[in-house]
């Protein structure tokens, strides 16, 4: 039985972004499959697992953590021997690539996120796409690509000259994005459209595209 | 001269958190006061420091780090023996706080910045609430406050047993929320209100409070 499960869904980008940490690091684990349709998320089991009533949860034993960004950087942490270096030991590196990783969550996800819901999920849906949110949120990622690219001129990586969490932490969002107009804002701009074009062709993040097109 | 020089301005919420660890942590720093009012933080030198222009940011000798977040947990790691000790060295401790912190960063601060936004700041700049925007974050809030109820049962702190870079990375929202109507969301939750009324007393806080009343 292995020691670490892996409750999720693999339509959410939180949870695809644990699955990518977990095939880089090549960690034996159970991947707990969580039907969101079904409201499974918001029932009593899983909300003693996350009591946000979201997805992902991880098991490690009796540890039990939520917040995709907390899961991956333990798994990083925990299992620094396992597969792919995912963050740096040198204190000043690892700061770098923290200011990078806060720069995902602070400054680029936000807007993705709204993008990815406006443009991908909701005409999954049936509902209609708010085109004011869209024009705000594509002029708000515009300015966090072009801090991008600088940064990627300079550096291969977001972190550094390696592939850490920095990177991995965009791929599920990049994922949505890419098959909607906002792809533009990204193939526009040269060194971020390497990159995208690095980090989304690693297998590990291959082996989560390919669960998630089981479902 | 010091080692370590912060550059902010103590009216933003993520330059009061970043200075609260650096006086929680005893550390030798210039504060470099940044004139936001003057744009000083869209100037060329300022984003050299910050590509994003926002304050703060920091240098420890050749180091330059911004994202308040992130500067926090390089500062806690790297004068890990000075001060409070402000994260855990045990592995599951921390990764347990690390969840903590990153629920501050994406349930609380989200509902809690935009309620500042509206009921502190608008007003100050003479520009009126939004009713509809606080009715939103009030329930987004409320519902992030009854998790924390919650685990503030079980929990002297959000991480754990001690203080932590999880509670002290609330400080500054709280501060302009408590001037608010959004004051009676943490009293009414008897554990939250405890919580509350423990972390801004410290002397830290206290200290970054007497800084901002300079201004």
């Amino acid at each position: 039985m292995a020691a670490i499960k892996v409750h999720g869904n693999p339509l959410s980008t939180a949870a695809m972004r644990v699955l990518a940490t977990i095939y880089e690091k090549e960690i034996d684990h159970e991947f707990v499959f969580v039907d969101m349709r079904a409201g499974e998320h918001k029932k009593e089991h899983f909300l003693s697992l996350n009591p946000f009533g979201q997805v992902p949860a991880l098991e490690d034993g009796d540890l039990k953590l939520f917040e995709s960004r907390a899961i991956n950087k333990y798994v990083a942490c925990e299992y620094a021997v396992k597969g792919t270096q995912l963050i740096y030991q040198d204190s000043k590196k690892m700061a770098i690539t923290s200011v990078w990783m806060e720069v995902e969550a602070q400054q680029y996800d936000p807007a993705a996120s709204k993008l990815g819901w406006e443009l991908a999920i909701k005409p999954l849906l049936g509902m209609s796409t708010d085109t004011a949110v869209v024009e705000e949120n594509e002029a708000k990622l515009a300015k966090v690509l072009d801090v991008y690219e600088s940064r990627l001129a300079q550096s291969k990586y977001l972190g550094g000259d390696c592939f850490t969490l920095a990177d991995l932490h965009h791929l599920p969002t990049l994922q949505y994005l890419f098959g909607t107009q906002v792809k533009k804002l990204f193939d526009s701009r040269p060194h971020v459209s390497a990159w995208v074009a690095d980090i989304t062709a690693r297998p590990a993040w291959l082996k989560v595209l390919a669960l998630q097109s089981q479902q």
